[in-house]
């Protein structure tokens, strides 16, 4: 259950540290507990941020749960069963393999010794001297329970999608479902990374979108094929387009033991290409697993009256990579006629944190275009703002992504319009201000 | 920062063992792990109650920081730097007091002896032998970091505040906000609860709505009943009626010592009345204690030149237990005309976890049916349902409180309209297929 990274062999223009002080700056992305100097694999999402990946994740629960009769969504809790953790084998197998240096103290991943700095030992020698690998398990333990006696030790969820497997028999019967039909849910895990890296990439506490799609043996090829472009096209929703994207399929030696297949979807990143979402064919492996393990029968009978346990199909999306993907394809530096340069985030406009600006031409006109602000706050996230010039408030808000500017000016109150600006090709068009959130929304819907 | 429970003094006509069997048999709620006998505290949301608590959610969203240009919306890590956790008080101060009885070993809240069982220790004695009362720190620790050596405890957030607090300087820079503003944010919170009981009213894993204001200190009695009043309407918004719900002023001993005021929402539940939200004058408390720790200046210049910390008012709301008081607002028992009885779930519309259900009188009507029903899921949460007869059907939507019924029938066919059945009225009405998810869209906004 490691995971093997591609190497860095292509890099996009745009520098990760350019996305991550705008990030800051513009409060998207920043780091936790950031006053008393971060903590190390831990991210907060500001008021911009909050709103990225919210759209995000609508958008995916919109397109796998809402919009499907076969699919059926569950958020479970973060600290499960123990004894989940034992079936699924995370207890005994989710672990990177670790040497310990007997001189310096240190820890470092045995499959990641090149390239490491020498040894700092005080008797000055520069080279380690390793034990044996050992594994680490990757899973956040803590204890749950009165006393310290019985308390009993329980682990932060690695992954989402176990809790579907131990529900499925639940919401199958609760739902009335029949094979073919999915689980989804959205929902924080938890690992104990050794090395965070990559800004949000690799983080130990992250965000997963996974849906498990459980079908008859003789359908698990169809079905994974049907799911690897389903998720595709997706990606494309969100605006990452095909040059940013890529299949990868997993090789035989990369596979669980269990799974049938697997292939990865692959973004390019500063860092290189990688994935940001994975397709499984995992089997019967988990199900089965967990019938041994709790002794539930959890096989159902095909229309012939034979007893067989589903094989299943996963998609499983890593919320903030998928996130930090769209600032990178969105992230944007042009040249304007006149020399003039401008930063825009060009997200696709059902992402955009924010739809609309409200911006009055002067401090006088505030009153009139705060009430448009508020109309449109029922239908929108909607910004306003009134401090400094036009253009400098434009490029505010072409660099957090806005779609729409609506200026509010001195002819407004006597025409009833206002002047719409438009984020990508800065065209500028008046607009009656009666009926403004519908055009709005029927553009934004038809850009989406 | 114990809590004190009011006594059951009364109770609302529906059990809780009615809301739970129903919650388990249709799948809104049922016990994480269920397949490992379950774990004590923790619950897992199903098809419906995932719906249930999203729509909850969003409204308060939607309500909290959409609606509003003065508070801004959060996403912060559940796991945060431990020095959060000093400044805030909770490593020192978070606590239950607890006595152990040191012949049969087990561990009591000290405050809640009154009632238990005896003991029941090998020796056959019935009266305890308890220990001198000793705090038990309510928050789950786990530990983070590569080697054994290196790694350091954390913990996960007993609340979701603190970390507002943290990020209060980066997000009011970030978004350009001056007091009077709001941070707001929702999100999971632990507590090692020593006896987790009433559903979900009282668990170990639990998510928080909480939206922390920013004032001037002399502005804070003024923010304070704004906040009561604005928190009220927003229970009355989701369907709590007046006689469910009341406020609570707790008095002075039971205050918090940086606490200037503090009142609870508290909603009638079958087992008394229970708080669902807290509104707190929490004083410059944290700000003050998170600016000497991290060394931080979290102060700020009002017009007159002077620096001031600012004073914070706070409204706390718990999501499962909102949810739950939802549940149980929302059930009723009807005898129909006829003798016939019907359990019904009398949501908000737009708390709703399904909107519209589609149902074919015949199956022979199926493919028009699905074709209505993938057309009104582009638009709302919609159910297809061909199986059993349409009176039984009716029933399975009532009693998941689906606002409205849409009946194919062999008229359909000719005439281009369905019946559409309301869940309260029972009334039953044509209406044209054309613009169908419109006309729905319109009763639902009407209602909600």
């Amino acid at each position: 259950m490691t995971s093997a990274e591609s190497d860095p062999s292509d890099s996009s223009p745009v520098a990760t540290e350019k996305i991550v002080s705008l990030c800051a700056r513009r409060g998207f992305i920043f780091p936790s507990s950031e006053i008393y100097g971060g903590i190390n694999g831990f991210w907060d999402y500001g008021p911009l941020g909050v709103e990225l990946k919210n759209n995000l994740k609508a958008a995916w629960w919109q397109r796998m749960v809402r919009e499907r009769g076969d699919v059926e969504g569950i958020d479970s809790s973060i600290v499960a069963h123990p004894r989940t953790w034992e079936a699924s084998g995370h207890v005994e197998h989710f672990s990177d393999p670790m040497v310990d240096c007997r001189a310096c103290k240190k820890r470092f991943r045995a499959d990641q010794l090149e390239g490491i700095e020498g040894c700092s030992s005080r008797e000055g020698t520069s080279e380690h001297d390793f034990t044996e690998p050992v594994g680490f398990n990757l899973m956040l333990q803590t204890k749950i329970g009165a006393s310290e006696e019985s308390a009993s030790v329980a682990y932060l969820r690695p992954e989402t999608c176990q809790s579907i497997f131990t529900d499925f028999k639940r919401v199958r019967e609760a739902a009335r479902q029949k094979v073919p039909f999915g689980i989804a849910q959205i929902g924080k895990a938890f690992r104990n990374e050794i090395t965070p890296r990559n800004f949000t990439f690799r983080s130990r506490e992250f965000e997963q979108a996974e849906m498990e799609f459980f079908v008859h043996p003789s359908d698990r090829d169809r079905w994974f094929d049907i799911w690897r472009e389903e998720r595709m096209a997706f990606h494309r929703e969100i605006g990452l387009q095909e040059s940013q994207t890529r299949f990868r399929e997993h090789a035989a030696t990369e596979l669980a033991h269990y799974a049938g297949r697997a292939v990865d979807v692959e973004f390019l990143f500063p860092f290189g290409w990688q994935e940001i979402e994975g397709i499984h064919d995992r089997g019967d492996w988990d199900l089965s697993r967990h019938s041994e393990f709790s002794g539930k029968d959890l096989s159902m009978t095909d229309e012939d009256g034979e007893r067989y346990t589903p094989m299943v199909v996963e998609t499983s999306m890593g919320v903030d990579r998928t996130a930090l993907a769209i600032l990178v394809a969105a992230y944007c530096e042009e040249v304007l006629e006149g020399g003039e340069s401008r930063t825009v985030m060009r997200f696709a406009p059902k992402l955009a944190p924010v739809k609309v600006a409200v911006l009055p031409l002067s401090k006088k006109l505030k009153e009139p275009a705060h009430a448009i602000a508020k109309d449109l706050r029922r239908s929108f996230n909607c910004f306003y703002d009134d401090s400094g010039n036009i253009g400098r408030r434009y490029r505010r808000q072409d660099e957090i992504g806005t779609p729409f500017c609506v200026t509010y000016d001195f002819d407004s109150q006597e025409d009833g319009k206002v002047t719409v600006r438009d984020r990508d090709t800065m065209q500028q068009e008046r607009i009656p201000i009666d009926g403004l959130a519908r055009t709005l929304r029927e553009r934004l819907e038809g850009e989406a």
